[in-house]
This record gives structure tokens, C-alpha cells and sequence, in this order.
């Protein structure tokens, strides 16, 4: 099998849970997404668990290299001040350029309640972010404790959805429709340091 | 209509959609959920979107009666000590027997992702929670500045996924794996003061 072509199939049916939702995704829509033949995403992922599969592999995949870049970029934010901006930053890219990756992922946590074998694939990804946003709170010299870094990374999880629907009333309620305010307050209240 | 039938349609559409998740949610199933003739959800909610819109007036119902029974339960907490477990109860609740209600709306979230309609009827479900759990800090006598409540809010929300999927790394780095110690650590951090 064309490792190229593998990797197109996965790209579209990423683009296809995105679009369409775990309802949509069927072999078909991933060939149309691919513009490949007809048949040609049931030849490599056969069933529509192993398309599932793809669109998790696919995911962590492109989980670790944003890391990887993320500790690759230097030596981390400097203060509080960076780090804000650095998750007003992150947080921009969920509702912007983001949104497909992130909505995918979202459907697949869906369908991971129902499929532990899903659950177990994805199970690193969302581990590993409680230790990463631990290091950018020590980068910026702030208290790292297990606890903050727990109750900072359920908080910015918890954006997801919400950031996501774009309903008003919510996105106001949560300070969402500020990010950079959003930020420095939710650093400031995890921290219980002025983060201003 | 008949509106113990129609009840009971809206109560079995969310078994569905929580079971089967919204790739499972069709007239049919539902008709099979609720014991009725094959007929009688299509009579009651003519289209999926029909059904969907049932099913997310069901979960606000739900949630207002929950909130009603939250605040009429007398004062709410005296401390720290006891919104912890309090919250730490709830938590238990979507882990446990609230499942399947918690399923169901996580499955509309993400469908109203792609459905503005949707995602505007259950706003203020998600918003209302801002100003419960500001209340609940400021009955326990602890600081509920906007910030506290949302960095609180925002990480009970973020636990909901990984209570559903209860992926074992995820459950440990987020410190889910002790409902009680968790509370009291996210209160500890949230509000700058020792709640254990």
C-alpha cells in the first residue's frame, strides 16, 4: 500500500468527522473527501472501526509533533505575561485554524465512551497534557504544584466544547470572548499569583 | 398528543443517543427503546433535527430541576470541607448513574457544533453553571471572584469527558482516580486557600 495515498485517506476522513460527525463518516465520504476511486478507503481501512483507528493515529500523530515543536521552540515562556499569551494563542487556534483537528478529536472522545479500545489509543494524549502544561508553569516561574497543574489543564480542556459552539451567553459567562484577559485571569486564579 | 408518551419517547431518545451515540439515534430505535409501535417517534418528532431538539429540551428540563433541587437544599455548603464533597459527589453521579444523562448531552455538544440551532438551546445550560458554582464558592466562604468560578466551572467541565471514558492514565494525571482528594486540591488551588 502507497504510504502517500494512506496518508491522504486519513487527512480526508479527518476533514470528513469534522464536517459531518461520527454519522458521516462512512467509506464513501472519505473517497469523495480523498478524491480517490470509489473503494478505495474500504482497501485500506476495511471496516469502519479501523477507519476510526486511522483518524486516532492520525490524531496523536499530529498531538506529538505539536509538542515536540512546543519543547523544541526555545527555552519556554519567560513569566506569566508569555505563558497567557502563549495559551490565548492555543486557544485562538481551537476556534480558528485548529477547529477540523479539533472537532475530529472531539468526536472521537465521543465515540471513545462506547469503544475502550478508542479510549486506550487516545488515552495518551490527553495524559500527557497535564505534564506538558506543568512544564510551561515552571518555564514561567510559577507554582507547578500537581494541583494547579491539574486544575489549569481540566480548565483549558473544559474550553473546548464551548469554544467550539460559539454560543454567546456561555463564551461570556466563561470570559471566553477574551482570550488574552481569559488567560491571564485563569493564571492568575490557578496560581493565586497576579498574573497581570 | 399524549404527553406521558411524548415523556416517554423524549426518555428513551436519550438512552438511545447515550447507548448508541448519535449514529444510532433513528426513529426506529427509539420506537424499540420505549416499547411503542414502529410509527409513533416519527408521529411525535417527525425529523432527526425533531428529535435531537427533544431530546436537548429534556436535558434543560432535567437541569433546571437538578439546579431547583441544588438550591433548595438549604443553605448549601457551610466550608470548604463540604463543597468538596459536594462536588466530589456530582463528579461521582457522571461516572455513575447519571452516565447516560451526562452521554447524551455530550453527544448533543458535539452535534451542536455543527448545528447553531442546537448549540443556542443548550447554551444556558453551560452558561447557568458559571453562576451556580460562583454561589456554591460563596456559600462555603470561599473568594468567588469571576476568575475562581470559571477556573472551577471550566475544569469540572473538563473532567466530564475523561469521567466517561475512564482511560486509566488520563484518570491518574488529572488526579480523577480520588474523587474526594480531587475536589479538595481543585478548591485548594482555585480559590488560594487550604481546603483539606
Amino acid at each position: 500500500m502507497n504510504q502517500d495515498r494512506r496518508d491522504r485517506l486519513r487527512d480526508a476522513a479527518i476533514a470528513v468527522l469534522a464536517e459531518a460527525g461520527g454519522r458521516g463518516l462512512t467509506h464513501r465520504a472519505v473517497d469523495a473527501a480523498a478524491a480517490v476511486p470509489t473503494g478505495t478507503a474500504k482497501n485500506y481501512f476495511p471496516t469502519r472501526d479501523a477507519l476510526l483507528r486511522a483518524v486516532a493515529e492520525r490524531c496523536l500523530e499530529q498531538y506529538r509533533a505539536m509538542a515536540a515543536a512546543l519543547a523544541g521552540a526555545g527555552p519556554g515562556p519567560a513569566d506569566a505575561r508569555e505563558l497567557a499569551a502563549l495559551l490565548a494563542g492555543l486557544l485562538r487556534d481551537v476556534a480558528g485554524p485548529g477547529r477540523p483537528r479539533v472537532l475530529a478529536y472531539l468526536e472521537l472522545q465521543t465515540e471513545a465512551t462506547r469503544r475502550p479500545w478508542l479510549a486506550t489509543l487516545l488515552d495518551p494524549i490527553a495524559a500527557s497534557d497535564f505534564a506538558s502544561y506543568a512544564y510551561l508553569l515552571r518555564a514561567a516561574g510559577l507554582p507547578a504544584a500537581p494541583e494547579q497543574a491539574r486544575a489549569l489543564t481540566l480548565a483549558l480542556h473544559g474550553t473546548i466544547p464551548h469554544l467550539l459552539a460559539g454560543t454567546p451567553d456561555t463564551l461570556a459567562a466563561a470570559g471566553l470572548d477574551d482570550l488574552d484577559l481569559f488567560t491571564r485571569g485563569l493564571l492568575a486564579s490557578v496560581c493565586a499569583r497576579e498574573a497581570r
